[in-house]
């Protein structure tokens, strides 16, 4: 179940410690200018270094391989590479039976019976979210003038993020955060009924970013302690622009024009310099649990321009099933 | 797209004041015991009738008129229609030109060119869950020893429920919910990576009812504020349970054999007893709006079991996905 | 996989003798006009009565359930049911044990142990084809100026049709035959690289209808006797229009704007008056086989419209693929 | 729509002279033993450089970048890519004017208006079948015991194939051909109704095959001419095996056992050193036509492994509906 989406469909392949990741692009329309800089920022932002995250450096440079010609998409699958060349190389094999607690290791090995590719997290980890922000780039370029940014919201339950930082590098933990994302020049009618409404639509590709844990829409959780009175958008204009935007600019599953607006929440990373014990799940004994590696201390801060990415291949999909995007460009 | 799952395929039509409602259930396996019956209690748990809900009574009885023969599925499609008995034939014309803020009318209009059917909600009518309900009913049978369970948490900002409906009621106004879900005797390895990961799967088909806002997995939005070495579950079994939930049952998208668990926001119904005005979208005038019909103050009491339909109908996917159901039982 | 289509999708459902057979039309556009009428015709062409097609009258009245509104398509999905009503109550519980040959007794009963409706062919009975040419009546409407037709080449290897028959009867056997295509007045562009070619779309949907065993486009299997200088069709003029049409309109899977044309073959019924006999899988014994019930002498004779209606589905999904449909009309 | 297959998921990408091509599997169950040498024989097999067959020579080594670790499939999406190194620069833009009888060229620039990637055939070129055959070799092994094959049974209309070629080279012409394809060891109970029934499965992704424009089951076109006493195929053991094979392995579209066995017709090579004009699309003028480039003769005589390949995909993706492919082996 590799490719989301029905008109603007991404399939994503890959593993943390292989040969190669990417994603391929199908039904993205011919004549869409794509080069290589076009990348260079959403990239930067997505990639490692500053403080909290992983000192793993990757040089994140996207291979064309099909679809693109003289840096015009042809209407053809575009299939996007990245060489993995910063891994080193140890001995994953030990996860197989003792698995790391809040990873994945434990599921992969029941579910793939051990065959997984469990290097890094294989093809669990986040690296593979690179082919998400490539896709993501060539979608924000077909959704213009829609305008999607995603934030920051607060880290470790603190609004100032870098003391939350500074706070967790301290302990040597890991924390989370939230993430509010808003997409502006919305049109109206977007989502389908009863199976694609907009809600839909989006959390299904968010929660297949790892770490997410929790999605609301406008208003969100606390629309269960307000009247309706107070929930119901009035209108203010005959465009539909509402006077508060507790739907989030979206009813009955459709855009209305107001922005797109939701928020979600980012688990604190797995991998931790605190001490942790696991079960060897062989002999069912308790064994102490070091996590040496390189690892973010809080993946939330490279988040933001993944969901923007996600946010974008939808609405990609949902433009060109209301045909407000053209085949040919 | 009103059809939802890969190998338990649900597909979903009608309008509130329509002939008739239904859904359409393909993938079902052949020799699963079925009768009208089977239907009643979940039936019962969604219909209203109670304080809190609409006093529009349907009779609800399922007309199953293919793929169940001599009371067993036969492999074939299962179509389980239910006659609109108890619609009100009044003018709903009007809201084409006065949409009713929080309701599914503007966009509806926008989106289909006035051609919609606007009585009483039309296609986006909650009505349209009845068959959800029934698709629910037969994957429970199908996805046994999985249970699931769903039970409002609170209503209003309240934890005691029948206050917060007694205070709505006074207050002519409406509210809303947050509804948790569990899954017991989950399997490990349900979830497919990278885009029908559990969360996934199940927040998409979760959205396509009506009026929820949000869902969060396991220690959810809260997980923002907690350490990573706080989040991670400890396991304390060699078959994977964990002494904490945090991850609600879910690792990198994948079931891990203890509890699948979630909660869902329920926003105020739109509809409410309060004065409220809207915009004349022809005119730009401002109209009062007076909101008669019969309705529900609280559409969240109603929706524990439509929850927990829906959660099944994923679980009957995931589970044929990963062959824990036999095509021929 | 009850499900057709990407964009304009149908689903089928129901059995010969169950209660209701039907199909569901989801993503036509908003604005159609439709009615009762509208199925008159084609309904009439696709009945049995006239000689070599079985004695059984349906009388084929379309209930749509859903999706239209005021006679005019709403967006919404669409369900049109058919009552079965004149089904022979007989014991068709034999067909288990000794399957006739020819159908799809064994492998039904293989499939779906033994839970199938034997009853009349059940979910596999040409019957179920009635609903496929209601949805080719809307889809006919859908793209214009684009015009099906289809019509019998010949039957039992003759031109002459009604001999044919006539020897069928005599010799109290049955008899198939060849169907040609055509869709006049065709876009360029329709069809969708590397896996939705007009060919492959076209003979997907076709060899769901029961009876067919081959499809060729154009020159057909006649081409592999031609030389390539000799198959390549002569460009004369500059919208594409070519000298001839041994592509079947059809180049790189592309219609390239000339009429598509294809021809099928319907094999002969497999209900015969003749002696037959086969084995019982229970005991292995040979058994005599006498078929009553009614059945047609040549079911190639109803099959045309079916095939229209087959192709019309197909050419709405490719044309809503090719944006040369809007969503609201 | 560049993917096929529900379960056992094959998405191609990649043009005749772009940097590379390739093709994903997705949802091949993990522990499959696959290394380079699998794909040896082959590849070998589609290559060109026999007699009737072009000059152009690929090393076409395959680079497995995904889902494969230590020789054995992991579950993951297995994406394999070959390098474009043999191909010739010239100038092909002039295809757009002047498109070549017989090809893409016409419909491709029409389609993706003039942005095509046109080198070579682009996304049209045969090219791209190098990968379905690939992914064919994996689903081989996925499928035994079941066994595909498929060989040529005529060329320009000849039973003597080395002969039909000598007179093509001499008549600088170029010829198609008729090629047959078995699978045997067939288990009972394939194919989905209604609309995905064995044939309709198969023929989808032969179409999808350059140059394939007929395809026929069993007795195909023949039974047109068949009585029904005739064509129905006899039970002789209780397993279904049957004196006949007129059905070609299916009965409702149900694999019945018996050798699944169909026909398809390539037709002759579009290219061709016969002397051949076409118009210039923009000046209405008749150009003659010089096809310099090195092409096939026959192009048929490289086809029979690809269909093998696609079949093989087929089955892969039906077994495991089926549940007769484990998930994990």
């Amino acid at each position: 179940m590799n490719t989301f989406g029905h008109l603007f469909r991404v399939s994503i392949f890959g593993e943390s410690h292989g040969v190669q990741i990417g994603i391929t692009i199908d039904g993205c329309p011919a004549g869409l200018p794509v080069s290589a800089n076009d990348f260079t920022t959403d990239f930067n932002r997505r990639r490692s270094g500053s403080k909290g995250t992983t000192p793993r450096q990757e040089t994140d440079i996207p291979k064309i391989v099909s679809g693109v010609f003289n840096d015009i998409t042809t209407g053809a699958p575009i299939t996007i590479l990245f060489d993995n060349n910063n891994t080193r190389s140890r001995d994953y094999s030990n996860l197989i039976d003792t698995p790391r607690p809040g990873h994945a290791d434990f599921v992969a090995s029941q579910k793939f019976g051990g065959y997984e590719d469990y290097r890094g997290g294989g093809h669990f980890s986040g690296r593979i979210t690179l082919g998400l922000v490539a896709a993501g780039v060539i979608a924000k370029k077909l959704i213009d003038p829609v305008r999607v940014e995603a934030k920051i919201l607060e880290i470790g339950g603190q609004k100032d993020i870098e003391k939350a930082i500074d706070l967790a590098v301290e302990k040597k933990d890991s924390v989370g955060g939230i993430i509010e994302c808003t997409a502006s020049h919305m049109p109206v009618g977007l989502g389908e009924p009863f199976f694609y409404p907009v809600e839909a639509a989006i959390s299904h590709i968010i929660f297949s970013v790892p770490a997410i844990k929790g999605i609301e829409f406008g208003a969100g959780f606390a629309a269960a302690a307000m009247w309706g009175s107070e929930h119901n958008d009035k209108f203010v204009t005959t465009s539909g622009k509402t006077s508060t935007n507790n739907a989030g600019g979206i009813n009955g599953g459709i855009s209305n024009g107001n922005d797109l607006l939701f928020r979600v929440v980012v688990k604190p990373t797995s991998s931790t310099h605190q001490p942790q014990h696991t079960l060897n799940m062989k002999t069912g004994e308790m064994v102490n649990l070091e996590i040496e590696g390189r690892h973010d201390t809080c993946i939330a801060l490279r988040i933001p321009v993944v969901i923007e990415a996600a946010t974008a291949i939808v609405l990609a999909d949902l433009m060109m099933l209301e045909q407000r995007i053209s085949r040919r460009l």
